[in-house]
């Protein structure tokens, strides 16, 4: 069994992991069984035409908040489905996404995610989401 | 009425105003009325933790193909959700998404996506989804 | 504004125009602005091949929730879409589903719902799910 | 390998053993590998507030054509999640879905439907959805 740090770490790791993550700037704030907050800087880089968040971040956020959630119960998962709705204009100086596992299991992990954004010491949901995971079990004997 | 060029155009241009899709270097390939395609080369940056294209850039491909032909009938439009369902890892050396309407409305656009990767010559069905997009014409009056 | 009361019996006058409520019994046992609580008795004829509650059921049970929530709030609604995500088996002696508003809108309201089966004393969540309403002023035109 | 008429006299039974469907009065039209076609008549009783056809009508045929496209490649199957769009207010003597696989697999099977209405003659596309659908375990010990 994991201790506190040891799954924040391992998580951390595998935040590291994705190239693409990386290039966000993606940071794992608070790790626990089942849960994960992460937290993105705005840039305007991360834009869509009328300059709020591009829908790209806003799914990839819930999206890799289910992910890793699920990760703290089951090892690397992969999405089979996931679904984002967008509540309001997402715009801010920064966002947290907090996502949590709904169902465990041990072929389909249901998961939800909350995207926030913050701005001037105000915080406001931004997007709701979720994700049905598949433990990634085939990967072990990728190359 | 746009003719076929100057639909390109607008919709090229959309593109363009997006500062996450000139990130991407997605490329508007072909646009007709109501369905649009799109181009992305991969590159390593936008990789998860297996080397499989990002859940941020497939649901965004999905989210903005989806966006775009809703944009060819009716100017621009915001997703008030989307969906995604992963089919086969993303894998390839490019990827075309084409998007389309499904159902056209003054307030509300129905359209869907098919995400293709492709290698060595040979296309393959990465993942499907469908976006739910209104006008954002009350935007215009927002400072 | 209504009253507590007015807010139930008008909902519950709802509820009793949908032809198909009245068949599958369904009740409503609390009203509050943004928020309600429907219970349905299980009946074998509500079954599936297994003898679970059928998906039509627990999908028409988690749309009509999220749409009664709505309806606290702004009037009659039809749903653009919804989702399910059956996380249990559902069965049960009888089920309870909570529908809440997650975001009101003049044009679009986001609701989510939770279904809860019950059985000797104990409860157990089946199923979740999410709606986009929208108001059915279109209809007042209508024959 | 099951031949042409097999297939159908399976769905069909299958579909005989759930009690709901029986209610509903379902009919399975065709029957092929990873497609199948269902028919409902329309009566009073199927009807929300509207008189248009309740959404647990919709969903139920959107998802029931999913499982049974699905069943046709691997022996009963439950879904995990199920979405439905509604593109068009669900009126007419009757109405038909076609189902069909997206994409098979042991473990995870995505299947598609759309929904029609038909009146005096024409036809209309009133809903859209997917579902994601697994084998159901409880196969395992059957003969």
């Amino acid at each position: 069994m994991d201790t506190s740090n040891q799954l924040h770490e391992r998580i951390s790791a595998v935040a590291k992991m994705a190239a693409f993550n990386n290039w966000l700037g993606l940071e794992v704030l608070t790790v626990k069984p089942g849960e994960v907050t992460l937290r993105l800087e705005w840039r305007e880089e991360l834009g869509q035409y009328s300059g709020f968040l591009h829908a790209a971040i806003i799914g990839g956020l819930i999206d890799t908040a289910c992910g890793f959630a699920a990760g703290t119960l089951s090892g690397n998962v992969l999405a089979s489905q996931f679904s984002v709705r967008c509540l309001r204009p997402a715009t801010g100086e920064h966002f947290t996404v907090l996502g949590r596992v709904v169902k465990p299991g041990r072929q389909q992990i249901f998961a939800a995610a909350e995207l926030y954004s913050h701005r001037q010491g105000e915080s406001s949901l931004v997007a709701v989401g979720d994700a049905l995971l598949v433990p990634s079990s085939d990967n072990k004997n990728r190359p």
